[in-house]
């Protein structure tokens, strides 16, 4: 099986404009099949602002009214994707930006919860992995927005890191999947205020260890749920680290790898 | 050789959504191979209005400086893109959202012009023929909005008729292509005040006639320059009418049709 990178890219690169191309020079450079998974960062939130829409947020998540819909599917899908897609192309990657809508590529459902609306919000049911793989054999990298749809006419706003899992494990079946989560700490701390306190290799059990000892908490959580949900379906490495050490991480060379025990 | 259509539709359509929503029920239940081209309607100028920022047309044309061409971006590429495919697979179509930079799917370069900056402004250089016929191929509708990209890694806003004309004569090289041009009038007119005075049929010599006579003027004569070159470069058939009678435009029973002589 030949190998294919899933790459996840967090809001604060995207915030960054220098940052951002040079970690697009990093990612075009990787050879092979690859997809890049990008979240949203603060424009939309500042688009919002501008336009006068208040923004609700539940236990940090955003709640996806029909405007805030519409500002994520014109941010993220619109501006953030085309971004990325124009910048990969002039780094010789040729890169095409999809939602979840394109292509059929990701089908999810509005969030059901007993006690909050979520409002537009997406929890995956499928990846369209003929899509994925009719395009990566072609030599096609794959820039995925966090939006998806229902398949009856319905956007959702659809969490990155989920995206990631879901698109790795699709992806497992027919390559040797390496997915890396990668954002603004070195890799998961065992201090968070320590930059050298990285985790090397976490384990389930060394996870429910730290857990329990509050040692990992809030954002850190969902990201490593989706790490390890990946690594236990058919990934065959789940690497978390920073955006600037990109090769590295790649290389195992830094950050933080999922191991079973 | 297969049939292929290449369909624009116009931004008064756009703008109206009980309209879009029918025309696109028809356009997915066009059979076989299709590539829809959209423009871009007056959500962009809605959207610059809100936040402020100046618009500025020369000769009826938008100069796009660096803050409308990111307006032009989350509109166009994100919102409109979005809407339309997430409807068409709802209707059962697997729709495809792609600006020019998407896959390389179409280059050009900023207009050159000794008297008008036109700012981000796009001329066409190339159509990737292979990427679309790729898609078409795994029956994948392409949606393209009116953004291409110059291989350096900037965005350009394109004229949706322009491109249009370089996706049909493209294909015209694989498929039997039929381009129709539809928008909110029957047809080219006659008399602009009669919906009835519908020209069914309109040669190059008779267009240079009515240009003369000045019955053609503004907006339609981009738009038959777009359908005449198309004509003359490999597409079988050139047709011009009203959205919402599309079956009937494709049917050849309405609208305008480009012929020889």
């Amino acid at each position: 099986m030949s190998i294919a990178y899933v790459i996840k890219i967090g809001g604060n690169i995207i915030d960054e404009e220098n940052k951002l191309s040079s970690f697009l020079k990093s990612f075009a450079s990787i050879e092979g099949k690859k997809v890049l998974v990008h979240g949203g960062g603060k424009l939309a939130t500042k688009l919002a602002d501008q336009l006068g829409i208040q923004q609700q947020m539940v236990d940090g998540r955003r709640i996806t009214d029909a405007e805030t819909l519409k500002i994520v599917t014109m941010v993220y899908a619109g501006y953030i994707n085309k971004n990325i897609v124009v910048q990969l192309q002039a780094n010789g990657c040729n890169a095409i930006g999809l939602t979840g809508a394109d292509g059929n590529m990701i089908r999810a459902h509005k969030r059901q919860h007993a006690a909050i609306d979520y409002g537009f919000v997406g929890d995956i049911d499928s990846v369209n992995t003929e899509l994925l793989q009719n395009l990566l054999e072609k030599n096609i990298t794959i820039v995925a927005a966090p939006v998806t749809h229902d398949g009856n006419g319905q956007l959702l706003n659809t969490n990155a890191d989920t995206i990631a899992q879901e698109m790795a494990k699709a992806l497992g079946s027919i390559y040797e999947v390496q997915l890396v989560y990668s954002f603004e700490k070195k890799g998961v701390l065992l201090d968070v205020n320590d930059e050298n306190s990285v985790i090397a290799e976490l384990s389930p059990a060394y996870y429910a260890e730290l857990k329990s000892r509050q040692l990992i908490f809030e954002g850190m959580i969902p990201k490593l749920d989706n790490a390890f949900a990946a690594f236990q379906n058919g990934v065959c490495k789940v690497i978390i680290g920073r955006a600037e050490e990109l090769q590295q991480l790649i290389a195992g060379k830094a950050g933080t790898t999922i191991v079973h025990e």
